[in-house]
């Protein structure tokens, strides 16, 4: 890194620090100068607004510290290349949030109305023929189609070299298919009413640990030719990180801060979100015989803690059974066995700085 | 090819005879040895199902004739590796096909009930929480994302050199895009009550043309390194072909023998489909000055069109305006001018034949 870093551009020798922005621009790059973007504007409009109002952008940040963990330098010949091929991760996002959006019938996204809410008004501003709705859902099925297949069309021609895309298209198909079938395990968990700790953690395991830790480390050490002895550590650093932040994230959906998290309180007590905290909830509940914690508990996982009343007494519950104490020393346990298996790993300094510091933040987030 | 046809297998040498056969044994071998296929047991397994259950296999094989075309060698080295990379195509169709039927609300798909139906139904049968026939929309969006991203993953995984698929990702990133938007204009035709026939050949030169025939045969073309000629020959050849047999498709959507076509008699005209040849009979009946058509066939287009008695004037209607004679001329001068454009590309001999027999099949079938 330091000779490139001494001849290169300022700007590449701080990629490390600009990151976000750069991604952004990338985005931006990619999907205003599609040479397809005029076939299907109003689906491209969308999917433009959707991509470029915000986001966390985890997947490309862990993605890009896999790489430079791997031995990818950020002032290197092939940073930019490596960056342009990340817009992939935001535009399988893309995809993911706009069809689950559909799925759980969600009407705000990222401060916006959702694609299919955007679209049905369209539909009703202007009086065309039909169901409204309906058109709405189309549309978003579309703009998620789209967002899919952009997103392959950005990694095959980000420049990469031959070698470098080849090693990354298995983490890259493994990835998709984490998410779609994560989606599903999602879906099923509802309709089954699914009580069993392990079942919701496979969820966490594909949805999030997967999708968005695991394998977007997984891809960028790929990317980097990584030896499989570090693939293996990022791999096993990656996975428990993901799930204890999933795991952070059904604690903060339950007891998050409103005006922290942007979301309102115990919104997945509302939605009767199968989470591990719940199911955990449950069985500590059924190993204590508590019979009216078990029948409140399912009573709030069909749909039935609507009122401010309930999803108080529901919260006081999780951590009167234990739950929430439970869950807490989980993540503790997976983001310590997460960052042992990264201290062994033989990478980029840092990176390790980086990934140390990305971990915290991801098990003991606000927010 | 003689040599290696002479020296190679014997199936080797008949490939261009077997296609069918071997894209279904290839398509099982992708979809059952898939790494990833026991992730979603229940979407995979209905991916399969609905793939392996027929279709035409008409875009593989436009792909395999413009590969031919191209100088592709039917015997030679990279045979089965094309064969292998077009399983693809079948995976996009299936994406198509499954997210088609749920935004028309079809029941049936190659003589099985549609995903979205399958999925509802097993809902009702096992008793689950929630709205069926949304899980059932739900688990079919997932199917066709599914099919989305193996498709990508059949190109790239197929063993094709790397020069050979950075050329083809061309045409396959722009037919991707073009089905995409070709179903979204076809939604708008419905909403916006499109009575325009640039509009209506618009949709399908996008869903038709380019998605069925011009870019796979650009795809072969490009797998096979074609010079610009030759591509330009078979593009202009496909689009013509293309519009002309999405032009014969909907006059066998409105006069088709049941018997023969294995769709009900004048199915188009009850899902008031907004067709070239529905928006030729309005125009036609504009320049006649005729107010009774121009309000029937309107009907029609709004869905009026539920009896017998109604679709059997309808469809007297469409002689009686000159709109059908009309369609015909305009199918015979698509096939000329395609045929055409054939005819001055220099391409492999065996491989015109089969072009010019298939877009005969095409522009004159009877289902």
């Amino acid at each position: 890194m330091s000779l490139a870093g001494a001849v290169g551009p300022v700007t590449h020798a701080t990629l490390d620090d600009t990151l976000p922005q750069r991604l952004h621009e990338e985005l931006e790059t990619f999907l205003r100068r599609n040479p397809h973007r005029d076939l299907a504007p109003e689906l491209v409009g969308e999917l433009t607004a959707l991509v470029l109002s915000g986001g966390k952008r985890l997947r490309p940040t862990f993605a890009w510290w896999g790489w430079r963990a791997a031995g990818g330098e950020s002032g290197g010949p092939l940073a930019d290349v490596v960056l342009r091929a990340l817009v992939a991760l935001e535009l399988l996002q893309a995809c993911a949030l706009v069809h689950d959006d559909v799925m759980d019938r969600s009407t705000t996204r990222r401060g916006r109305p959702t694609a299919h809410r955007l679209f049905a008004a369209r539909h009703r501003r202007d009086r065309w023929a039909g169901d409204a709705d309906h058109y709405g859902d189309c549309a978003a099925i579309l703009v998620g189609d789209l967002a899919l297949a952009w997103a392959d069309d950005a990694l095959v021609t980000a420049g990469l070299p031959a070698d470098a895309l080849g090693r990354a298209w298995q983490p890259w198909q493994a990835m998709r298919t984490e998410m779609i079938a994560g989606q599903h395990l999602d879906l099923l968990a509802g309709t089954r009413r699914e009580e069993s700790v392990a079942e919701t953690v496979r969820v966490a395991g594909l949805k999030t640990a997967s999708y968005t830790v695991q394998r977007p480390l997984h891809l960028g050490a790929a990317l980097a030719g990584a030896d499989p002895g570090v693939t293996e550590a990022l791999c096993a650093f990656g996975r428990d990180i993901g799930v204890a932040y999933q795991l952070r994230d059904d604690l903060l959906g339950v007891f998050g801060d409103e005006q922290v998290t942007g979301k309102p309180v115990g919104d997945d007590l509302r939605e009767g979100k199968r989470t591990p905290l719940m199911a955990t909830a449950l069985r500590l509940a059924r190993a204590a015989d508590r019979t009216d914690a078990i029948r409140q508990l399912r009573h709030c996982l069909d749909g039935g803690a609507v009122d401010p009343g309930t999803i108080a007494e529901v919260r006081a519950l999780l951590h009167d059974l234990g739950a929430v104490a439970a869950i807490e020393q989980w993540i503790a346990e997976l983001a310590q066995r997460g960052l042992r298996a990264l201290a062994r790993a033989p990478i980029d300094p840092t990176a390790r700085g980086r990934l140390v510091s990305l971990a915290a933040k991801a098990t003991t987030r606000k927010r």
